[in-house]
């Protein structure tokens, strides 16, 4: 570990975490925590969940952005702020900077969402937008900053915002009492660096565990290959985590990940250091536990996650042997789902489960053909949503055609039964997952 | 009014709803309210909001059922409870029956939900389908009862459910002083019986607004026919309440609505008295707000409500001038809603909002030409979602095609700037809406 690493270590402490709560006061959200029956029944966990949400600007990055901002100069102050984000660390940065009467320049790459883009101008921000991701827009950032002399808010590598972030965990051992784990989504590392202090210094039981997505696992595979050449292969098990050891696929979409929140390449020195020193356990997570966990929030919670936001809970329901049976909080760390995504989300959920399903039936080409087909899906209860036919592009007879159904069904085994019932009837049926 | 009416009045009273309260004790929700920064901003009310959706059932509901069942004998408790209802109540019987280890038995119509079903049954109640109508339903739980000697469980036509209720306006009064107002969605009244009840005791100078959709409508109705007969016109205006006073049109769609919860037919003769007495006034909300304010409530306050939770926000957002300047709370009383109509609420929002766009182009069959209008699309920004051709069902010649395309947009100005561009490329546009 080089100096200044080891010096910014040093820099986050208990200390400054008491420090900053004092200084954020009332200007931030004190988030509830709740325990969930439901996911508990559903888990096997006594779960928690702290709605960071549920903050003014929909997520954690308030408390950091804010203690930054406040730990300024005058001086700094007259100045204005830049930073480099294309999510929430921008809306924080932005909406706490008009507050305090501190002018704000956010540089987003050109690709940055809609919406991201209009809600940080309607919080009064300056946007500039610039390169193709995020790493390009940073740079640019910093050559700005040099350029106008403004000052930085990084969204993870500095000791005020780890400081901010780290409040969180006073909030949540305040107000869930003796709990066994506490889950927390990882992207540059920050929230979980903060937490990590809280936790270490007044819960030194309790375990820190952080949860990457499976495409952007930089920390997660940092610390564990660190944690090995410590310590001498570990053969009491742990066999759940250690799956999480294997290379991902990225597949024909590339890192594309739900959690955009966390899709961060790489934490900093700082931030690594400070897991691979306090936090228990990295664990990583799928895209389909990610679509679970969102659509278990809204269904059961009541709640809008966004996939990072979800992160933690999808840890408890892809790794439940590792949970099973603790008292374990996740922290609900942000809501900004974009609603085309969310919908799309709530869908896919629904034929994950066989609440929707789409059957392919072949069939002939004759008046009466879909009058049958409609009779017999009406007997199973099942409620036909869309219909299309598919004439064209078929190796069967001209004198067939292909119906697509897209079914409202009870389950996965009703959905099966419906294609039974079509298949008793004589017709050739193919039930499309996926 | 009646003798029996007079004497249920009588029973509701603030001393019985304070006694509820101490009979539910913990085994209810005390729910949040918080006020809403963003939403005041949107309406120019000081918006409050208080999150039934909290509640465990995810409804007010919770409340008055468990308040009656806590007020049965013991023989009462061994005989079994019934209701009928195909929503929040039967959900709401069904868990706090089995928590007291009481048989229910819950009859729902034929066609309701598959997962209001399921989810019943998981609750542990004996499911009963019979009727096509909650009100076949109603009649047929009526004679279950006297057949089996069960006590029914009425959804609003008790005084012990309305106390139940109202212990919700006691939670309000405590979290949220010295509001001007506070909406209340008025479906069989139940709910707005016991909160004014408890608001005209505590707060006699705090206004309560009950709220029906346009569709169902039976309490404001007769409400307003009473006032009306009691009162020489009222020259002092009010036009936008008074618009609710136009019988709607119920179109090609029969009565449905996004607020199924409280498309109830009728209040009880109960209810509307209690309403007459108790109520400030009455306003009617159209599907097009209903639908707006569950998307606000999911974009802004991340947050589900059921159409039905979010009428009284539908009532702020349609009458804004009734409202503003006012410090008003909306009791969001309920979050069960159906994910396939959530999914297509929201995109229905995109739709309205102009963040999703549908053009109709009308091109030579030639290639190149998708191309040549993607190129152009490109250019504007907006990002193509779907494409689809027409081309037998057309009255243009055969040499042409017609392109219907979904566009990401950012919001109704972009919309409209891309079907310029295109028009300005020589292309024949159409941009379909809703």
């Amino acid at each position: 570990m080089n100096d200044d690493v080891a010096t910014a270590e040093r820099a986050v402490s208990l200390a400054t975490i008491e420090q900053a709560r004092t200084r954020l006061g009332s200007q931030i959200v004190h988030t509830p925590t709740n325990k969930s029956e439901t996911l508990s029944l559903r888990t096997g966990s006594e779960l928690w969940l702290k709605f960071e949400n549920q903050q003014f600007t929909a997520s954690f990055k308030d408390r950091g952005a804010l203690n930054k901002l406040l730990c300024l100069s005058e001086t700094e102050r007259r100045q204005g702020v830049i930073a480099a984000s294309a999510g929430n660390h921008a809306q924080a940065v932005a909406h706490h900077s008009r507050r305090l009467g501190i002018a704000a320049t956010i540089v987003m790459p050109v690709s940055a969402p809609f919406a991201k883009v209009s809600n940080t101008l309607a919080l009064g921000a300056d946007v500039v937008q610039f390169g193709q991701t995020v790493d390009a827009s940073n740079e640019h950032a910093l050559e700005l900053a040099r350029a106008r002399g403004l000052v930085r808010v990084h969204p993870f590598d500095d000791p005020d915002v780890i400081a901010g972030q780290g409040t969180l965990a006073l909030e949540l051992l305040a107000d869930a009492p003796n709990l066994d784990a506490v889950v927390v989504p990882v992207g540059g590392g920050g929230l979980i660096s903060g937490v990590a202090t809280v936790c270490k210094a007044l819960a030194p039981n309790l375990k820190v565990i952080g949860v990457q997505t499976e495409l952007f696992r930089r920390a997660a595979d940092s610390f564990r290959q660190r944690r090995e050449a410590l310590i001498d292969s570990d053969p009491s098990g742990d066999s759940e985590a250690s799956a999480a050891k294997v290379p991902p696929s990225l597949g024909p979409f590339g890192a594309d990940t739900l959690a955009d929140g966390i899709a961060v390449k790489s934490p900093s020195p700082l931030t690594q250091s400070l897991i691979d020193a306090l936090v228990d356990d990295m664990l990583t997570v799928d895209e389909s536990s990610l679509e679970h966990a969102c659509n278990d929030l809204l269904e059961f919670e009541k709640t809008v996650a966004e996939g990072a936001g979800a992160a933690a809970l999808a840890a408890v329901i892809q790794h439940p042997d590792y949970f099973a049976g603790r008292r374990v909080a996740c922290i609900v760390s942000g809501g900004n789902m974009d609603p085309r995504v969310m919908a799309d989300t709530i869908l896919r959920g629904l034929a994950r489960s066989g609440r929707l399903a789409r059957l392919r039936v072949d069939v002939r080409d004759l008046p009466g053909s879909l009058a049958e087909i409609t009779r017999v899906v009406a007997e199973t209860g099942a409620n036909i949503v869309d219909v299309r036919h598919e004439r064209v592009f078929l190796a069967t007879p001209a004198m067939r055609t292909r119906l697509s159904l897209e079914l409202a069904t009870r389950n996965d085994e009703h959905a099966e039964a419906v294609a039974r019932a079509l298949r008793s009837a004589g017709h050739a049926v193919l039930r499309i997952l996926g």
